[in-house]
């Protein structure tokens, strides 16, 4: 893996992004703004599953009026996503927020934009430059590419800002397509001091979306580039940021939550694996220390796989061997499978 | 993305790895494989969602002996999955399999791989070198990492097929662990002329272990490693073939079956984005040709993708505007959104 470009960092309330600081995780309320009950009850949902930033959507004013009692009642720093109309930033300033994204491709007239950053400037809080391929600013060039328009419509905002001496700015260059990602922000990492959030957009429902950004932002993190994630998915925002974790995990770039290990399963198993590491994922939702736990089907990897995990299990014909830290624990027959395993996690 | 690495190519059956051959998705039955009736339902599943390989478990005698009705009674090549005992190999052989996987971990005696390698030359049958972190041979010296170790393993016994002028070689090298895999396959792709079969082993539940996978492979593809590609997940294995053409459709490697855009939603969203995009993708599953399909929630990037995608929805408060081919083609009320959409891509 690639050492972390190093940027810039910025303090989103009391979330530091970049820097050496470690990846956030962040997600965004998919809930009607203007109903505050449900917003916090979704972000107080988001924070129990480690979700560290929030987002909201404000696509107008009364949804800008509600932020500051949705601010009031959640713990992470709120972060106001703006489009088209600059007045909502102001709006969302005045509420409380800790942090603005606007969107390059949807409000473009320089005197709006000043107005947003000297009142961000004012109260120090940082804006991220939200570049999408979906949402371009117009270009008369009919031969750039996707890739050459994202860079340059993420550097003309950066100018107008830095032009007006402020630089609590995080960017952000996302498409559908993975390739163009990647290149974009390789493009833009080599340019700027700043530090990137990044993502893969509109990815698509949960099982699809989540392996199209585990390669995207997978691929990033291993060159080095991205202070903050968020996995866009068509589905609980929960599922965004189980997601985000499991990608930094397997990269070893975080360590929040146990890591399952489990074997496939083949004809050589004499027990359900299936259901057994089912069972067993299930049971590991509420523990938040990260521990490795195997469960391995048969004695070809699984004693291997078992010993290297701080819990696990190999299974044979209708017996199963727990072992701890390395150690062989115990014999037990299969219907105390689960129960050993997790008296065994529950010990540690 | 680098170019590939152009390996030699081995045909396993009438399937082409390496060389230029488009990369390859394959899986393995979880079946009982001496449950001949039941292995071969599931390997038909397996040939209608895609999958071009099929390895089955060789546990003992009575496995071995089954090989040759499932191989009857199939399309894609058949490769045996054999450890510990030689004499199932060569069982295996005889049954008529397309292909062979040896677990240098566990087959260590020179005079039995030289008896399995002198029979799958005659008959021309590949074999997988393959690498497994978890049952990796024992060694002397402590101070070796695991990825020396499987690096090592691997051209040990490369050495020796390679003695006995046997050339129809691929090799795997698997770790449960990301940037173990990662090393471990930039090192033997630089020291070796053949295929290489990528796979993160053991990783676990189809959400979590998918992730997982699609950052290991998805990482080593763009470096332009790998020819034929297996996600090891507990669970169905139609999901590992889903998973596995998703991983290569984001890098653009595959073409098959539809690929899903559909933002996620938030509140800005007058629509119910998520219950929309489900439909359409439960809806997608039994489409093969490779069309582009957007579902949006708001006019934000919605028109943008819509456009850019072979047919598409933007969809805004009671109304979506479909769009084919880039062109706006009618606007529909909510409860027609999903049979509009279908009915354009049924006119694709």
């Amino acid at each position: 893996m690639k050492q972390r470009r190093i940027s810039k960092s910025v303090n989103i309330g009391n979330v530091t992004i970049g820097g050496d600081a470690p990846i956030v995780v962040q997600s965004m309320a998919k809930t009607d703004t203007r109903d505050v009950k449900s917003t916090v009850r979704q972000v107080k949902q988001l924070e129990r599953c480690g979700c560290q930033l929030v987002r909201v959507a404000v696509p107008d004013r009364e949804a800008a009026e509600a932020l500051g009692d949705i601010k009031k009642a959640i713990c992470i720093p709120l972060i106001a996503d703006i489009h088209f109309d600059h007045r909502l930033a102001l709006a969302a300033i005045d509420a409380g927020v800790d942090g603005l994204r606007l969107n390059p491709g949807n409000i473009r007239d320089p005197q709006h934009i000043k107005k947003v950053v000297l009142a961000a400037k004012k109260r120090k809080i940082p804006i991220r430059i939200g570049v999408n391929a979906g949402s371009l600013p117009p270009t008369k060039d009919a031969r750039k590419t996707t890739v050459e328009r994202m860079v340059e419509a993420t550097m003309h905002e950066l100018d107008l800002l830095e032009s007006l001496d402020f630089g609590l700015i995080k960017v952000s260059l996302k498409a559908f397509d993975v390739p163009e990602t990647i290149e974009a922000n390789r493009l833009i990492a080599k340019r700027i001091p700043y530090p990137i959030h990044l993502g893969i957009t509109e990815s698509g429902t949960p099982r699809r979306g989540a392996i199209r950004s585990a390669v995207g932002i997978g691929i990033l993190l291993w060159e080095g580039i991205g202070d903050t994630i968020r996995v866009s998915l068509t589905g609980d925002p929960r599922e965004e940021v189980s997601a985000g974790y499991e990608i930094l995990k397997s990269l070893g770039l975080s360590r929040r939550g146990p890591t399952l290990i489990s074997c496939p399963t083949c004809g050589r198993a004499e027990v359900d694996v299936v259901e057994l590491a089912s069972a067993v994922d299930k049971k590991l939702v509420r523990i938040e220390k990260p521990i490795k736990v195997a469960v391995m089907g048969c004695v070809v990897n699984g004693p291997g796989e078992a010993k290297n995990a701080d819990v696990g299990i190999a299974c044979g014909k209708g017996k199963g061997v727990i072992f701890r830290n390395g150690k062989q624990v115990c014999t037990v027959n299969e219907n105390e499978f689960l129960s050993a395993l997790m008296a065994e996690i529950d010990r540690l």
